[in-house]
């Protein structure tokens, strides 16, 4: 052979502050956190071919800049390994990367050093994705049952899940993949549910106005934001009702802001409303409290796990038979190395997983979650229902399209977590034109 | 009057980067942590007058900067402030700092930013004793207990502790408290074990000859990392029950290496050698782990803390009856705010507190709040031990002191971490004399 090609290089790792001033808006605004700026570490690994890798964590603005560091000295094993050897052995660079002793000491897996694992490792995924020329969720239901479970981190879970088990599991799913990938083309997509209408910061008269538009777009399912006022929450989910009457599901949430012993006596005001569920009723670290609330609260059921921090923590969280809808979140777990093991032990306790979404790029990233989760693990449908948030995706390359109160299932290859040059160059922050223009006119 | 003061004014924050090449002697080596490099993010808060205060956390190596920054950030809300107006508010400007609920989002309460929370609330407390002209364990145990509570962190705790309970419970220790601290003195200060003999990374003789050498300075209690190979493992504590005897305690340390099931397996084979206490036998978060493994391996203990994220994972300890002894860290939870609660949950539990420490500085720290503990909470010392580890104690200022197996009672104004000028001029990192020499070493 007189020709060879010379294999595709990971040349570089950029990584870009990217916020967005949503404070501005009471856009997410809730009962814990009233003025966020919905922001992203966001993360592209560079090679010298055209393949590309797109990934990031969610932040809610201040702290966004330690999350792009980390997420740079994470990567930077990466720089100069040919694309094949990294893509080829997921599990293995996932375990080089997570494995750093000194950075572990930081966590272990939480916080910071993990939500910008989470971006490296999903910029990683986007990248095995695009050179497969496949959506992720499609990647992911066509890998042998063993070169998937290869990929998962496991450690601390075997006293729940072993690999054996993993991979069991998967293999049990694989005849009727096909089948149910056109069910759910055939439905128009994986259901979702909005939380739109129900931010803290609107008004009486907007909440109406929006539950009447989120009615009219097909919704039969809406979350409400609570916590901050009882009688306000009162009024708030009476209105709420008068709306979408009484067959809608009305969730709500409380984003962590009660102790146990207020929790359990709030939610005994709020019971008439039939509440669907009860979303981060106190602190997301607290299995035992969840626990001791979904004992004290039923019929209403609890859920909870943006803010879980890493598997060990549902892991538990389902041993203690603490919560009735598992809520993982895409950009804080580090990605699908940690998440589908949450997935296979959700299975095995018999809690649906109803992903957290909204933010910056949320929604993009969990409808493949979502889609990968009823293919080839839960293979059903019953209780599975997935975030919405209509904000933010005009950032994206290949936004999540949203029809009927469904996710239509995305066809590009990639992760979905590309975001636009024009977007990044005007939302850079600090020096982005938007914040530049900002910081001008609050001088002048 | 013609005259006024001028009050005294928080001018500035200085944060430095020290990092001490332990990994070179392998200080400090164990099953999980190999080549730590000691260090410090070191916060100095600045005044117009004499005054400073001093704090820190402690991490081992990389990532240190992140922490670097994180304390620079949450520090800055003090700058500008009156001194008075910050220490005769402790709990309120804790409540600021924590409160930000951007940085929140990048927890909460845990990780990178959980770690400078405590860095600088070290040093805030470092800068009330100094004000006052006391060591810390004297100002918290001279406080009226009113006044203290005003300062503690009991959010998501109200299950286990509230703040009237908590009142009760310093008001109850008050009478004895003097006599106590004479005990202390008359016995020549807090009893303490050492882990200096007990590094992965030494040889057999190394590791008899500090056994022997431990023996010869009055200790009656070691500890030995273990968990990279059981029959090494083996091997180790028969040396190590060879040289010390039956009668004195051998603590041994697994930091986090097992899964739950892998950790019951391994303690069988290491039974014979009667440990007192297995520490961190599997991941730090796992609470129903703990549990699991104390009730297998019974009647080994179980003891863990140094990785205890935050106030509530102590609190699911304590509830799961998941450990034997409570191994707080003064670096890892926010500082006494903090601290102090996880003492009061873990006396009505009835589980001793025996504090992590080693490092760089934690064993300065945690003198303070053992003698505390003594005199104001638990007023025992029936199984309570202080970790002692012999290095870098040279770097600060006012250094503890051992003698013949006990801490002798810090006089100084303060939280003992003022660290030298010198040092810090040394160990800066990247550009420290040490670190300049080295680079230049290397590339020469």
């Amino acid at each position: 052979m007189s020709t060879h090609t010379t294999p595709t290089t990971i040349t570089g790792v950029r990584v870009v502050d990217v916020r967005f001033p949503t404070s501005l808006s009471a856009d997410g605004s809730d009962a814990m956190n009233k003025d966020g700026d919905y922001s992203a570490a966001y993360v592209v690994l560079e090679t010298d071919g055209p393949l590309r890798g797109h990934g990031f964590t969610f932040t809610i603005g201040r702290g966004n800049d330690l999350c792009v560091e980390a997420a740079r000295q994470r990567a930077l094993p990466l720089v100069g390994l040919a694309v094949d050897e990294v893509l080829d052995d997921i599990g293995g660079f996932y375990r080089r990367l997570a494995g750093d002793t000194q950075l572990r000491w930081l966590g272990p897996d939480k916080g910071v050093e993990h939500l910008a694992l989470a971006a490296v490792m999903n910029a990683v995924w986007d990248m095995a994705a695009r050179r497969a020329g496949k959506p992720l969720w499609r990647l992911l239901a066509d890998m042998p049952a063993e070169e998937l479970v290869a990929t998962l981190d496991l450690t601390y879970l075997s006293d729940v899940l072993t690999a054996d088990e993993a991979v069991e599991m998967l293999r049990a799913t694989e005849p009727g993949r096909a089948d149910r990938i056109a069910v759910l083309a055939g439905q128009g997509g994986y259901p979702c549910y909005t939380t739109s209408a129900g931010w803290l910061g609107y008004s009486d008269d907007k909440l109406r106005r929006l539950l009447n538009e989120a009615m009219d777009d097909g919704y039969d399912y809406v979350k409400l934001k609570v916590g901050a006022d009882v009688d306000d929450d009162v009024r708030r989910l009476r209105i709420a009702r008068e709306v979408v009457g009484p067959e809608v599901r009305i969730a709500i949430d409380a984003n962590q802001v009660w102790d146990v012993p207020e929790a359990i006596e709030y939610l005994a005001r709020l019971a008439e409303f039939e509440p669907y569920w009860i979303e981060e009723p106190t602190s997301p670290d607290d299995v035992l409290g969840h626990a001791a609330i979904r004992r004290a609260v039923a019929p209403i059921r609890v859920a909870t796990g943006e803010h879980g921090m890493n598997r060990v923590l549902f892991k538990q969280l389902l041993q203690a038979e603490a919560i009735d809808f598992c809520q993982i979140d895409s950009a804080r777990l580090a990605s699908i190395n940690e998440i589908i093991p949450v997935y296979l032990m959700a299975k095995k306790f018999g809690v649906p997983v109803c992903p957290h979404a909204g933010g910056v790029g949320l929604c993009e990233l969990v409808q493949h979650l979502s889609i990968f989760d009823y293919v080839a693990v839960s293979t059903t449908l019953d209780d599975r229902i997935t975030e919405f948030v209509d904000h933010l995706h005009e950032h994206f390359v290949e936004p999540c399209v949203v029809e009927n109160g469904r996710y239509t299932i995305p066809a590009a290859p990639g992760y979905s977590a590309e975001m636009h040059e024009s977007s990044l160059s005007e939302f850079a922050f600090p020096d982005g034109s938007y914040w530049a223009a900002s910081r001008a006119a609050l001088a002048s």
